[in-house]
């Protein structure tokens, strides 16, 4: 059995046409107008294809295949389909229609596998409307409940219960739905690595170890207020400068102080009363902090409140930490890593074992099944931008490796 | 002659009445809701005080008190009602209410001055609305033109022209109202010292002998958006953390390398595409910066560019400068000065001569007119913000000072 390049490159063309965004790049959040379109195509699709679809309350699509013996657990394939605010066409898409050309092939090849093969779409994976990642992946094992789900809201304070209520969806009879182990055979994920090893080792696919575990803080600096020209330099408690000492310190401490594989970004800032000729009062950002070591993570932690300590005592401000999110990191799961290996090897002798330095709905799903994944090259390692790119062979390449993978793990 | 300390206070205590904001300080822009509020209020008091009350075109308020001789130039005295956002209820007012008083202490004891005195009120002072400062003097000395004000906007778009119009203000207009050397025999402003020199020397009153310059600038850092877990800090281009190394440059650069009266202030600040996960692709801030020597002004922005200049070869990022707005330095009338200080001396002992770190529409009006200013303390300093203070008995004496000066100026 062999997908088909074409019909993979097709289906990721339709999907970058349901965007919500006219400015270049791909901006799809979950429960907006691009994503009620994406997802009613994609399910259309699955019809087409025999497959029995099911919407859980959170907005998770699972599509099944179904097999010969059905008292047997399923195996999982999917990704996710939102994307970051002006991302790229690639991120989480590449595994959708991977999974997609999986199930497509088993159907025109007639395929009768013992266990039941499900596309599983995850909704809500890149934190684009509540600033917490994985809210799909993370409702589906049971992490968050439908009343944490209250907590959650956008920047302009709308709460998620609302936003899924206003997408005809009562996530109160989530529990009906939620996965524990014992009900999912394995689940395997097909995505672009995002970052630049692939390229720079010159391999056409990863098999991955393990998925870095990340921290995300929020940051607030308070200082004093004051008028721009009439208050002296050395009068100033100015939490802007202050704040740029801290966001130099971030950047030195996950560079240089920790592990090679440390990463901390500042992605998010603002400030009050935000106008040039006022001196701010407070200035808030936000830090995301990744390894695959937890230890690693936690000294970064531990390091950045150090030298905010400091600041915040040289300075005479205030500074206030806040964890917004964190996830472990995880090591997949060696029976299907070996499994992966087998796929992959028999496609092609470009691969290699890697680390993952973005988390992903599958680090979820490791705490009830095993879980696999594969990953495909980013041209120059772009990811949540418009420039992202991935190969049409490499992603070829990539689906047949997932094909061979499933196939091995379902019949 | 004495001023009325009770009244000036109910009327500044009206003023804080007129207010866009519940959220604790004073939100009152330019041509917004509370803005008109309190002009209708003041015209009001205006019209009952038997002023001839104009408005020009682009808001400007002129009420006139007139003098027996309708040759002589008139004398203006005033300052602004709008605010910064989330400011403090005595900048602007203070001048405002000062100057309503002078009027209403004159009309009270049947004064008749040789030459008019005019009560003027500048609008758009603060550049709340469109970032620029003081578009009401600029554009009635003709700094700004009709066509100035088409390209000037809020930061959701709107032009000045636009709002203007809405306010039932035609700009088109102002060449009739614009004043040039020989319309106006003197000004006058008394406002807040919005600094904290009076209160280090222990003194009531200041009597401004130079306003500070300023030069507004907007910079914006471009580098390479991407994944935040999926990048190594090695690979990475991030306009944050270079945009964080050049705010603390800056900060450096006013305080230790310039003059003791250089400042420089980043007040806002912002990136894209803000989110957390992502690496921005580029970060956008201000920064003022003032001095009254422009050869200090010169070399702080010289020193600025130069470590930004670094920054972008040592980071690989682009660092673009655009100047938002400048005032030169102005050094004040000696002759009103003059005036200025015997009215303080004989109100009190305690009174000092001064800079003004801050900038203000009578710095605009000197390029056509004699001007003074009397300055009275700020309470810790503290200006643009809610817990601006000034005691009561400092603006009643700072009102007793004003009307000395402007009855001899007038007499």
């Amino acid at each position: 059995m062999n997908v088909n390049r074409e019909r993979i490159m097709q289906r990721i063309d339709a999907f970058a046409g349901f965007n919500d965004n006219d400015d270049g790049g791909i901006s799809r959040f979950s429960y907006g107008r691009a994503d009620a379109d994406a997802r009613a195509w994609l399910m259309q699709i699955c019809r087409e294809l025999k497959l029995q679809v099911t919407v859980d309350p959170v907005g998770n699509i699972r599509a099944c295949y179904e097999g010969v013996d059905s008292s047997l657990m399923p195996v999982l394939v999917g990704s996710h389909i939102d994307s970051v605010r002006n991302g790229g066409k690639y991120d989480g898409i590449v595994g959708v229609v991977g999974a997609m050309e999986v199930l497509t092939v088993m159907r025109e090849n007639n395929c009768l596998p013992r266990r039941s093969v499900e596309l599983i779409i995850f909704a809500e994976e890149e934190g684009s409307n509540f600033g917490t990642t994985m809210v799909g992946s993370k409702t589906l094992i049971g992490k968050l409940s439908a009343d944490d789900l209250r907590h959650l809201h956008t920047e302009d304070k709308r709460t998620c219960l609302e936003i899924l209520e206003k997408s005809g969806l009562d996530p109160g009879k989530m529990k009906d739905f939620v996965l524990k182990p014992g009900d999912i055979e394995a689940m395997l994920e097909l995505h672009i690595e995002q970052g630049i090893v692939l390229e720079q080792e010159k391999k056409r696919l990863g098999v991955v170890q393990a998925i870095a575990g990340m921290t995300t803080m929020e940051v607030t600096v308070c200082g004093t207020s004051n008028h721009a020209g009439a208050t002296p330099m050395y009068l100033r408690n100015d939490p802007m400068s202050a704040a740029a000492v801290l966001i130099e310190d971030i950047e030195d401490i996950a560079a240089n102080h920790v592990l090679e594989s440390t990463v901390a970004t500042v992605g998010s800032i603002s400030c009050r009363p935000n106008m040039p000729n006022v001196i701010p009062g407070e200035v808030t950002f936000t830090i995301d902090i990744r390894d695959i070591e937890q230890d690693a993570i936690e000294k970064t932690v531990a390091q950045i409140t150090s030298c905010a300590e400091k600041i915040s005592q040289e300075r005479k401000v205030m500074i206030r930490f806040r964890t917004i999110g964190s996830s472990k990191p995880i090591r997949l799961s060696p029976r299907i890593m070996d499994t992966v290996k087998r796929a992959v090897s028999s496609c092609s002798d470009s691969w290699m074992v890697m680390n993952s330095g973005a988390v992903h709905d599958a680090a979820m799903m490791a705490s009830i099944t095993d879980v696999g994944m594969i990953f495909v090259p980013s041209v120059g390692g772009k990811s949540h931008n418009p420039e992202e790119y991935t190969d049409p062979s490499d992603i070829a390449l990539g689906c047949q490796a997932l094909l061979l993978a499933v196939t091995e793990l379902c019949v």
